[in-house]
C-alpha cells in the first residue's frame, strides 16, 4: 500500500518545526516551540510532543514514517550523532529514544543535507543530478548531489561545506578550526563587521538598525540597512559575496557541479551577494564555470520540514523495496 | 571474448610515456619519448606511434583498446579537450585523431583522475569505495572515488583537487587565479621558498643542491637537501605538509572519505610532509578525522600507465554489456 503522509521535523537551536507531508510536498499542517533548554531530555521530549500534534488523525498505514533533521555531524549508517555545536545532543540516540515511545519508523540526517534533499524533490534542483547546496544562516552548511543522489560521503558525515579553509591565517571558527568558510559567512562573522562599521561615521544607517547600540548589531541589523540601501552595508555584504564566490570557485572547480542553490536566511535575505559570487566564479574558475548555474533556494523556512519528510519517504520506499 | 591486453598512454608536459598492459596490471611492454615541441600534431603523431609500438604482436581481438590520459580538463562525456595549461591540445579532438589513424579504441580522461583509477584497481585504494587523491607534482590535481565509482562531475571537468582557494589573498596560480592550493604546493611554489631561504646563510645546503646558483634552485634541490637531513629545507617542507593538511581539513569535512591517498612527485619523495599534513588533519577536521587514512600512492611513475589501461579496460566492458 502507498502511503499519503510523512511527517518532517526540523530541530533548530532555537526553535523546533513539525508539519505532516504529503507526498508531493504540500505542509497539511504546521507547528513549532522554542527550543527548550533542560537538556537533551528536554528536546526529545519537544520532538516528540510535537511528531504526536502533527501525526494525530493519521491512520498509521497511512504514515510512511518520520525524518528528523538535526544541526549536528551523524553517522548516517549507524544513525548516531557525532558532533553537535549548538545544543546538547552528540551521543544522545534520539532516533531510538523516539522509536521507543511512538510506532512510527524514525530517519535522522544533517539538516543541511535535507535542505539539498528539500530543494532536489521540491524546490529548486528538481531534475538536476549534480549539484551543491550551501546554506548561509548562524552557520554555514550545505548538502551534495552526486549522479542524482545525495552524497554524504563514506560514514554520512560529510556536506560540511562551511568547514573548509579558505584562509590559512584567518579567524577562529565556532567548530575549534580558523579561516574556515564559516568564520567569513556565518551570522556572527557579519555581525563582526557590521560592529566594526557601525561605530564608524559611515556606519550610521547599520547604528539606527541596532536601536543606537554598537555592541547589540547583528547581522540583520546590517541586512536590513542593506536592503533600505545603505552603501556601509552593501559593502560589508558584497565583501562576503566575494568570500562566497572564492569559496564556490573550489567547488566548481572539484565538484563540477550543474548548479549550485545558495539557502539560508543570510542567503535568501541578500541576492546581491549570491550574484557578485556569481560574477567571481564566472571570473576565476576553470572551464566548469560554464556549466555551473547559480539560484536561489525556493523552500525557505520550509526547506528543514520538507527535506525531512522526503527523508522519510525515501526510507519507506527503501524497506518496501527490501520486503517485496 | 575476454580480452588481454590494453594499451595504456601517460601524457605530460615533459614526456609521453606507453606500456602494454595485461587485465592484472602487469606491464609487459613499455616505451617513452620526450614531449615534441613543435605543436598539437607532432604531439598526437608521437602519441599515435608510442601506441603502434605497444600493441605491435598483439591480436585486434585481445586488445580491450586504449586509454590515453593527458594533464587537461577533460569533458568526459564529449571526450573533449577543454582547457590545457602545459600542452597546446586544447580544443584538438586528440581521440578522434588517433581512431582514425589506428583501428583501436581509445577513451580519453584526466591524468589526475586515472591515478585514482589506477590506485583504485591495481594499487593503494584497492577495496576503497570513497577516497580522495591528491597529486603533487609540478601541478596539484587528483581524483575522486564516491560509492565505488570515479567521481568527474556532471561534464567530467571535476577533480581539480588543486585549485580551491585556500588563502584569499594568495599568490598567483598558474591556472589564472590566485591563493589555489597549486600555489602553495606546486613544484614552482616550493622552488620559490627554496630560493629565499637558499639566499641565506640558512639555505647553504640547498644552494649547494643547484651548484651554488641561487637562481637555478629547484623544488628538488629542496626535497634533496632535506632528505639528507637539512633543517631549513626540512622546514619548507614541512610548512608545506602543514598547508597540505589545512587542504585537506576541508576534504575531510565535505567529503568524510575512508581513505586520502597522497601522490605526484614531490608527494612521494616527501613522506615527512604528509605526516605532517595527517597530524594537521586529526588536530582540525570535524568528526570525519576518525574515519580518514593517509596512505602514499603505490604506482608510482606508472600510476599513468596503470590508470589509462584500466580505464580501457573499463571502456571495453561498458561496450560489452551494451552490445549483449
Amino acid at each position: 500500500m502507498r502511503t499519503s503522509y510523512a511527517v518532517g521535523v526540523d530541530v533548530g537551536g532555537t526553535r523546533i518545526a513539525v508539519g505532516l507531508v504529503e507526498r508531493k510536498g504540500r505542509i497539511v499542517k504546521d507547528a513549532k516551540v522554542l527550543t527548550p533548554k533542560g537538556g537533551p531530555f528536554a528536546v526529545v521530549d519537544a520532538i516528540i510532543a510535537l511528531i504526536e500534534e502533527a501525526a494525530a488523525g493519521v491512520h498509521p498505514s497511512e504514515l510512511a514514517g518520520v525524518g528528523i533533521g538535526l544541526p549536528a555531524q551523524i553517522d548516517f549508517l549507524r544513525q548516531s550523532i557525532e558532533f553537535c555545536t549548538n545544543l546538547p545532543l552528540a551521543g544522545v540516540d534520539v532516533r531510538a529514544l523516539v522509536m521507543s515511545r511512538l510506532k512510527h519508523q524514525v530517519t535522522i540526517d544533517n539538516d543541511g543535507n535535507l535542505a539539498a534533499l528539500g530543494e532536489s524533490r521540491y524546490g529548486a534542483a528538481q531534475g538536476i543530478h549534480d549539484f551543491l547546496m550551501i546554506t548561509l544562516g548562524t552557520g554555514v552548511g550545505g548538502g551534495m548531489f552526486f549522479d542524482g543522489q545525495p552524497y554524504r560521503g563514506s560514514r554520512g558525515l560529510g556536506g560540511e561545506v562551511g568547514h573548509m579553509v579558505i584562509q590559512l591565517d584567518g579567524p577562529p571558527c565556532p567548530c575549534g578550526g580558523t579561516g574556515h568558510i564559516e568564520s567569513y559567512l556565518g551570522r556572527p562573522a557579519i555581525a563582526v563587521r557590521g560592529k566594526e562599521v557601525g561605530a564608524t561615521y559611515r556606519g550610521k544607517a547599520i547604528l539606527d538598525q541596532a536601536g543606537g547600540d554598537v555592541d547589540t548589531i547583528t547581522a540583520e541589523d546590517v541586512i536590513k540597512a542593506a536592503q533600505a540601501g545603505d552603501e556601509s552595508a552593501t559593502e560589508i555584504l558584497m565583501s562576503a559575496g566575494v568570500v562566497l564566490g572564492r569559496a564556490l570557485v573550489g567547488f566548481v572547480n572539484l565538484l563540477n557541479p550543474q548548479m549550485i542553490v545558495v539557502g539560508g536566511g543570510v542567503g535568501e535575505a541578500a541576492p546581491f551577494m549570491v550574484e557578485r559570487a556569481s560574477e567571481i566564479v564566472a571570473e576565476e574558475a576553470l572551464a566548469g564555470r560554464r556549466d555551473v548555474k547559480f539560484v536561489q533556494a525556493e523552500l525557505g523556512n520550509d526547506a528543514g520540514i520538507l527535506g525531512a519528510a522526503a527523508l522519510a519517504f525515501d526510507d519507506y520506499e527503501a524497506r518496501e523495496g527490501l520486503h517485496r
